[in-house]
């Protein structure tokens, strides 16, 4: 087992996030954060079949029960959330119980809406087994389900009580969702550290290459930044929206595809280009600047269109009932330069109907 | 208009509760805690016919929109809150918005817990219209769905912006609802404030007639006393708990009874009556005391035998998977004289037996 610690810190506490090899296999982690003898492992259909029974072994003496759910962004819905419920209530779990989540970013959010609400707030364990998940989902404590008018609309804060990131746990990600991933990566870097990105344009083949020792560095990276920007703002009055570059396109686009077709981290990755231009045409990014973000953007193969499906009126029409719209006033986030995010009202009609033309050529 | 205003405080922030007449009728005080142009009232369909247009009118320039449940405890139910997820989405509802809850414990409890998740929290206004939800269930932040296996299985902590508390809305609330109510005042004195209950003892009589004057005053007096156990532990890992003297039997009994037949303050009542028992051959409270605590809850109509349909071993089995076991110790809250109440784990089975079969006979 090779670990190295990094310390989320937020105004109620602080949590662990493990990052390295082989940590699954090892009971001695698993158990550490488990606080009384009962535990639940909620997983989806996919991941299950490859780490559940090596979870489940670290707590052969302890009530551990499992709830497996549909794999996929479409099952994220107050039905499927309600199973987790059902079976916390129906086994008697008690409000010193602790929830595991193995598998991507929507087991994780469901899991810890669960927990968040279950007995008022229960503990959970953080196993996110996508690079998506690991470099920026399980880190934070945003939980939510989404609704049919909106991309994680019902939900909460409610931070977990350890992050186990296992890179192992990569081997068996599609390809797809991997490159799909290193957008979150790419964003942490355009939002806060200059460095890191110069970094990424540099390391981005071994990246591809899923070299271990480079996925790892990344990730410690990766949510070393997402760390810091929630500890100064656990609750997204102001720095943590940064986190929202692309997102605003990315869910408008992700809600016009009704959550198929395209990955989340390819529609953030639209959306980060489309930032990118509305940047550019306010003079706070220079034209290199913007190659410098679609070079690696199309080294780790994202789209650099909207899918022909989608029409311009309908995607502007849900981007202003997005949730970061503020009393009639659509909130983007736009970057001065590579390595400094800013959030902004400072984008008119006009400009947001040309970026979103731009794109539906 | 007449108010009393206190403030409850929590680690977060702080909320006014106005407590008087006419309050209602008062656009500028109803307007003062909206920050935005959207509010959603929430009120069932029993109470909307009394008090929604007077709330209405004040917001005639606001988009107001309105969900009206069915009332009753077995609407508390994840099917109905969703209806106000539904409503909020559908109507476009941002993360500015206001829900104001216009209702009893139910109806408090369940706006309160959608105003928690959507947007993973938006603010809400308490409008209690009972006399319990007026002096208990509208303060503290403590919302919830329930669940077939238990009640208020399913919430979250979230504080409202504002209370208010309009004793004209007890006009329309029937008389056994109203008395129901008087147990949580007595409840309040018992655990933390003698000298209350003895106010209450001689004030009953006019408490029951319905005496403006001496409603306000009491519900004063109960409030502070709960403001003041939530501001020292808001999340109940302490002292909140002593709120729920009498509760940990009193929920199992609703829970037997399919939450029919009994009104939550019926429950309660008895609920006291077992943890007086219990406390009195612990050595902790006087024949006497037990007897003023019987004497005051008789006065109010509160039953004093259990339902015959309720068995000694359903209630007990129901009691031992109640939320506030922690890792297999039932945990009670018993009294140490009027006006003193602690936790403790110190009740053995055959104890609990004893008590359950004294008042089942």
């Amino acid at each position: 087992m090779i670990t190295n610690t990094l310390i989320a810190k937020y105004p109620g506490g602080e949590y662990p996030l493990y990052i390295g090899e082989s940590l699954i296999k090892s009971s001695e982690l698993l158990r550490k954060h488990i606080r009384s003898k009962q535990i639940m492992i909620v997983s989806n259909d996919r991941v299950s079949e490859f780490y559940l029974s090596s979870i489940q072994k670290a707590f052969g003496d302890y009530q551990c029960d499992t709830v497996v759910l549909p794999d996929g962004e479409q099952y994220k819905t107050l039905e499927q959330l309600n199973k987790i419920w059902d079976a916390l209530a129906e086994n008697k779990h008690h409000r010193d119980t602790t929830l595991i989540s193995l598998g991507g970013g929507v087991v994780g959010d469901m899991t810890g809406f669960a927990a968040a609400c279950y007995h008022r707030g229960v503990n959970f364990i953080q196993i996110p087994t996508t690079l998506l998940s690991q470099a920026d989902a399980s880190i934070g404590g945003k939980t939510a389900i989404d609704h049919p008018c909106g991309k994680n609309l019902i939900g909460a804060f409610h931070q977990p009580v350890a992050v186990i990131i296992d890179v192992d746990t990569l081997a068996t990600l599609p390809d797809r969702e991997y490159r799909a991933g290193i957008t979150e990566i790419i964003k942490a870097a355009l939002i806060k550290d200059k460095s890191f990105f110069l970094w990424l344009e540099t390391n981005i083949e071994k990246l591809l290459a899923k070299d271990k020792p480079t996925i790892i560095e990344t990730l410690q990276r990766a949510c070393q930044i997402k760390c810091d920007v929630v500890e100064a703002d656990e609750k997204e009055h102001g720095e943590r929206a940064l986190l929202n570059l692309g997102h605003t396109f990315g869910h408008a686009i992700e809600q016009n595809l009704n959550y198929g077709d395209w990955l989340h981290g390819e529609a953030v990755a639209l959306g980060i280009l489309m930032a990118a231009d509305l940047s550019v045409e306010k003079g706070w990014l220079t034209t290199k600047e913007r190659t410098q973000i679609r070079d690696i953007l199309t080294q780790a193969d994202m789209p650099n269109r909207l899918p022909s499906k989608i029409k311009c009126d309908t995607l502007r029409a849900t981007m202003w009932s997005d949730k970061k719209v503020l009393d009639g006033q659509l909130r983007l986030v736009l970057l001065k330069g590579i390595g400094q995010a800013i959030v902004t009202t400072d984008v008119t009609r006009k400009e947001l109907d040309d970026v979103l033309a731009k794109y539906s050529i």
